[in-house]
């Protein structure tokens, strides 16, 4: 009965009803009356990414930051094969995004056109929950069931892909948004069961990861860990961590497997909460994938979906676990750095700088230990990494970060070679001045290949092998690039410099970047 | 029996004897003992590239301009992602391409290690042949079969997924390249229909696509032309076209619908050599999507398999056509343009100064009217274009071409709008001294887009509908971009400036770009 009007209007109506109010878009001619429509709907604001891998980065960085899915506008398979790298990375940080994909008018695939491609297959591999409405009068049905599944916990990507007749076809009407769905409570017998192994006095851990590097949850960890003397650790690679003062600190597993056996070694009873099994990141010839050492019972606390909150407390009222976050030792900032440029250094620099309310997006590479080290005593802030592995999220999640965050600093600490996967971050950064201080950490190579290289026991690299590892000849001057790009930029040589810089930036609104050259 | 070897290293010589000696390489952890197997087996150059997209647009632009397969080496699911837009355009270039997809140790699938995915599922959309080989023993089986399957005619991507472990393991022995496939010889009923609908007087066109825009297949279709009036059109976008002096010009089909439309208005028998169906490139509300006019009757001479030029010899004979191509008149050049510097003032720049072998990247998008109309007559070359709709094509092609014809100049003709997507190509040339000339057509827009944004009707544009399709706020310096991945750049602003650029960067060896301001 009630007034129908085109399925773009109407599709973004739904959208913005059920929350979704930010959508980063790369469209093309079958996403025009979509595009035409954001004036008609002003509630969903539309942002522009020169490359569809900063649409989809800056979406996951968007939810992660506002909890709520953040929508996406690509054009057609190849826009969406552009932007399935940091897709695997959201489905990995179980972020909730409305992945919104253009496709041919349903009448025109029997020509294959030159665009034409199976949009669907793609998706599969990143987004569980598939939809294409045939129609405009379903379209909308089909939307708000795109958010309940990207919002169900813990959150995932789904891909809605969008006919472009159904999109200026006439006939949509708004849908309501669906019904939240809630966490899992987790059962009283494994409450009880994680508990009485953690009593028994035997050498444990708790494995914290998915959506519980929260300052609540740590805190009950904490007092878990006080109470029985389980030691509390982290995956290594977590879409949003809260830390700093305040914050229980918590040890991460390291991403080298040999290291991170070690911290395990020994453990009789490793409990995860949203946690994945321990295994190798990769696997090297010789060398276990299984991190759990032999003789260790893996309980499972909390699965993605459970509430892991819940049952921290309740684990904690069984050991008489409590924490006084106010009585937290004060970690030690690292002293103001002088001297060359070295990672450790550009480290203690960014921790001298790093303000209340921060968030660091880090995709250091092999400068990231020195980085979250440094960092740990700094003021609250949030920490977000990569967390599927592909690299080129971490100045796409900044930005999105800092669109959902306008009055919070944001930070993107960046490798070089991952910085160049998606450089067209920084001209969305400049378009919307957004707060964003990218630091690059310009050592000239795919440093952690080098290390890699070594470790897969591939040999002595020659040159050939040396060269596919090298990010110079010729040196790659960011400064210049930012600049094309329209971010103020300047390079630092010494940590004296990249001091004065980190400060400098953090004084202004608006984009930086620092291209830290460092000594290698 | 023979001697065994690593995985990486077998593969790599079974790649060579087959004839693939460029490999395009974005390699990760995976791939670490195929990158340090190259220098054993130096055979096999391999080519960085910053973004997988980059690589994958390469092999393709190589492979056209080599006629026999190039490799790629890309790091699991998100690589392949990465690269998927440029494997689609390459997939409707029908390009020779073996794509090699490092995938974790086939023991370490279990344990959904952060980079893990289903590649084969992605790649399913772009490559219709993929292996997986699950032993060292059978690799190089399987990797001949996939340089057979990638150069079986008209060509295509094969994708082989590299587990880690059989990469690194011994066991191997390299396998001898498979027989050639031929293309398939069209019927003599075929022939004789399509004869006899040319010489029935009534309204005729061949339509050439495919593999047929070379100088001998349009050396015959002008000869069947003269005798029987059939005019001769060609597919919008090809991957390769030769053409200027001495070689027939061919009238294009247009991209917008409406124009083709007109073109093919009155038409009574349509002749597909190695074309498809004449279709609109997208579908608009209505307005049709099929292009062949009622009452004509569709022939198909020869398909993508067929020996094209063979069929069009042979009705050449049937109808008593002949073509002296020295006989050809010279199409005229344009003036040396003068003042403000707009679409057409830089295309008579670069027909003014392109040289004899020159090879072309097209992808000028807007500007592709005035480019291919400008420089019919400029001494012979080769024309690449955007095959399958998916932009940042141009770039990737560009430095393919260059790696592939080092002895031949190349120019890349590309739009603002679309350099972005694949940017990184510039370092690229850099490092291989690559003689690429980019000719950035900087029109601070996605042109096109407002263009079609008016054809599909979806109303007038409001402030965040324009912004979406403006590149402007702020504008790019493509100067200064290039500058920062070391190929010297300058700006031009008027024509005069545009010709003085393009001398000296034709003059010199080694990349140049020249950001061209076009007048809006």
């Amino acid at each position: 009965m009630g007034t129908t009007m085109t399925g773009a209007k109407a599709m973004i109506r739904t959208l913005v009803g059920a929350g979704v109010t930010t959508c980063f878009a790369n469209p093309g001619t079958s996403e025009m009356h979509f595009v035409a429509a954001l004036d008609a709907e002003p509630g969903l604001r539309a942002v522009l990414g020169l490359f569809e891998g900063v649409a989809t980065g800056a979406a996951d960085g968007c939810a992660r930051m506002t909890g709520v899915p953040a929508a996406t506008l690509l054009h057609l398979g190849p826009g969406l094969g552009n932007g399935l790298a940091n897709l695997h990375n959201a489905r990995r940080a179980a972020t909730p995004m409305v992945n919104i994909v253009g496709d041919h008018a349903t009448g025109h695939e029997r020509f294959d056109a030159p665009l034409q491609s199976d949009i669907a297959t793609v998706a599969r591999n990143v987004s569980p929950w598939i939809g294409r409405p045939a129609a405009p009068e379903e379209l909308c049905r089909v939307t708000a069931e795109a958010v309940a599944a990207a919002s169900a916990p813990p959150g995932q990507v789904a891909t809605l892909i969008l006919p472009a007749d159904v999109s200026w076809s006439d006939g949509a009407t708004p849908a309501p948004p669906l019904p939240d769905v809630t966490r899992t409570t987790v059962d009283d017998t494994v409450v009880d069961d994680v508990a009485a192994a953690l009593r028994s006095g035997a050498p444990a851990a708790l494995l914290l990861g998915g959506a519980t590097l929260r300052r609540h949850h740590l805190a009950a960890a904490a007092g878990i860990a006080g109470a029985t003397r389980a030691r509390v650790l982290a995956t290594t690679f977590v879409a949003r961590t809260e830390r700093g003062a305040g914050i229980p600190a918590v040890e991460k597993l390291q991403y080298l497997g040999e290291l991170a056996a070690t911290q395990l070694d020994g453990l009789r009873h490793l409990v995860l909460v949203d946690a994945a099994h321990p295994a190798s990141f990769f696997a090297y010839p010789g060398k276990p994938s299984d991190l759990v050492p032999a003789g260790c019972t893996v309980h499972v606390l909390a699965g993605p979906a459970d509430d892991a909150l819940d049952a921290l407390a309740r684990v904690a009222d069984l050991v008489g676990g409590k924490t006084d976050v106010a009585a937290l030792p004060d970690a030690p900032l690292p002293a103001r750095p002088t001297g060359p440029l070295t990672g450790a250094a550009l480290a203690a620099a960014v921790a001298n700088v790093l303000p209340e309310g921060a968030v660091v997006s880090d995709e250091s590479a092999t400068n990231s230990l020195w980085m979250s080290a440094a960092t740990v005593g700094c003021p609250s802030h949030d920490w977000l990494q990569l967390t599927g592995g592909a690299i080129g999220q971490g100045l796409p999640v900044a930005v999105g970060a800092a669109v959902a965050s306008p009055d919070r600093p944001v930070f993107a600490l960046e490798a070089d070679g991952s910085a160049m996967y998606t450089i067209q971050s920084l001209w969305t950064m400049a378009r919307e001045s957004l707060d964003v201080t990218t630091v690059i950490m310009n050592n000239r190579s795919y440093a952690i290949l080098n290390m890699e290289l070594a470790r897969t026991g591939a040999g002595e690299a020659g040159p050939q092998a040396r060269d596919l590892l090298d990010l110079s000849r010729p040196d790659i001057d960011f400064v210049r690039l930012a600049e094309g790009m329209g971010v103020p930029a300047v390079a630092a040589h010494t940590a004296e410099e990249a001091i004065e810089a980190l400060e400098r930036a953090a004084a202004e609104p608006g984009p930086h970047l620092i291209d830290a050259i460092l000594q290698r």
